[in-house]
C-alpha cells in the first residue's frame, strides 16, 4: 500500500509523462481499500477527470488488475457491470487507464485516450 | 464564466432561436464548475426536459467540449459511460445539445432532437 | 402554474428587491409538480445557493405552504425530516425562503436569512 | 482558483503544520466549484478522512465562508442540514476546517480536531 512519499513519487513521474505527452490529465493513487492517498488534477484538465482517475484506479484496485481487463469481463455485459457500478457508487469503471501496484493499491489516470491514461501510470508507477 | 447578464443574453437569444423552430425547450447555462447560473423552461416543453439541458450543459463544461463529442468517446461504451453517470449522480449525459463558453461554462438545451438542440444553444452563445 | 413569461415577472422584480437588499441571490420558480420553470443566480451568490433555492420551492409547492411552515411540523422531527428529505432525494428542505403561488407552484430564494430570503420571494410574487 | 502548483505549495505547507502538531490528517484542495484539484492523505490518517477532507473544502467553497460558519448557520438547524447534504449527495459538512482562498476554491482538513484541522489549513494558505 503506498505511503505519501511513494504515492508523490508516482504523481511526479506520471504528470511529468503526462507533460511530454502534452495531455493535461488527473491521476489518483489509492490504496489497497479504492480510497484515496493522493490525486492531482493537472491545469488544464476539465473536472470530470477527477472523478474518473480514481474510479479507474478504484476498479484497479478492488480487482488487482488493470482496469482495462474489466473491459472485457464485466464490462462486456452492461447489464451486470451497471449494478457493479450502482452498488459501488459509481466506482467501478471498467475502462482502460489505472494499474494496480504490487503491494496493494493501484494508480489511475483520466484524461488522454485510455492507451495515454494507461501510459501515464506505468511511467508513474516506474 | 457567465455573470447573469451574459447568461440571460444567451437564453434569451437561445429561446428566440426554439421559437423560430416551434419546438418549447429548457436551457441552462451553467458556470466553470457545472452548477446553474440561470434556466428557463418554455411553455409546453415537459419538465423532464430541465434536468436534460442542465445534464448535457454539466458535461459540456466538465470535458470542455461539446456534449456531442462524448456520444463518440465514453457514452460509445455503455458500462464506461454508465459509471460516469452514476459517480456524478446523473449530472453526465453524453448527448449532442450542449456548448461550452469559451471564458468557462457551457450552454445546454433539450427539448427537440440533439441536432435542432445544438442549433439553439449555438444561435444563444451568438 | 407559472408560465415563462410570469417567472420571468418573478424573477426580475425579486432580483431587484435582493439588489436593493445589498444580498446576492438565486432565485428559483417551479411548477405544481416541483419542477424548475426558471432559476437565477445572481453574480457573487455561491453555487450552494442554487440547490436550496431549488430545494425550498419544491417544498412549499410540495405541501402548498410557506416553506416555513415546515420548520415547525416536519422539521421539528430530525427523523421525520430526514427520511423525507431521503425519499424526495434532497428536495424536501423545511427552512424558510419559499412562498406557494395561488395558483400552483412555489418561488424559493436563497443567499441571505430565512427572513430575507422570504420577503424577496414576497416581492417577487408582487 | 488554484492551479496545480499553488495547490501543491499549500499541501506542503498544511503537511508541515500537521506533523508539527503530530496530528496525521488529509488535506483536500478545491476549485472555485468544489472539484478536487489535489489531495494528499498522511500516513495514519484513516481512509475516512479524505472525503471529510473534501466534504469541508466544497463547502467553503460553496458557500465562500469558512466551514465553521456553517456550523452555526445551517448545522444548526439538523433537518435544513440534513437536507443540503442529502442535494448535495453527502458534499455539505457544516463543520470546521476549511477556509475559502481568495480567487476562489478552497481548502479543507481531517484527523485532528476542527481547531486542528482550520490552524493546518490557514498554515497551508500561508
Amino acid at each position: 500500500m503506498p505511503d505519501l512519499e511513494e504515492a508523490r513519487a508516482i504523481l511526479a513521474r506520471a504528470v511529468a509523462a503526462a507533460e511530454a505527452l502534452g495531455v493535461p490529465m488527473s491521476i489518483a493513487v489509492v490504496d489497497a481499500g479504492g480510497h484515496l492517498v493522493a490525486l492531482e488534477r493537472m491545469d488544464g484538465a476539465p473536472y470530470a477527470t477527477t472523478e474518473i482517475a480514481w474510479g479507474k484506479a478504484w476498479t484497479s484496485a478492488g480487482f488487482r488488475k488493470p482496469s482495462s481487463a474489466l473491459e472485457a469481463g464485466i464490462g462486456a455485459n452492461p447489464s451486470f457491470a451497471s449494478a457493479v457500478t450502482t452498488v459501488t457508487h459509481g466506482r467501478f469503471m471498467p475502462r482502460q487507464g489505472a494499474l494496480p501496484l504490487a503491494a496493494g493499491g493501484a494508480v489511475g489516470a483520466s484524461g488522454g485516450t485510455g492507451e495515454q491514461d494507461e501510459d501515464v501510470v506505468r511511467a508513474g508507477i516506474g
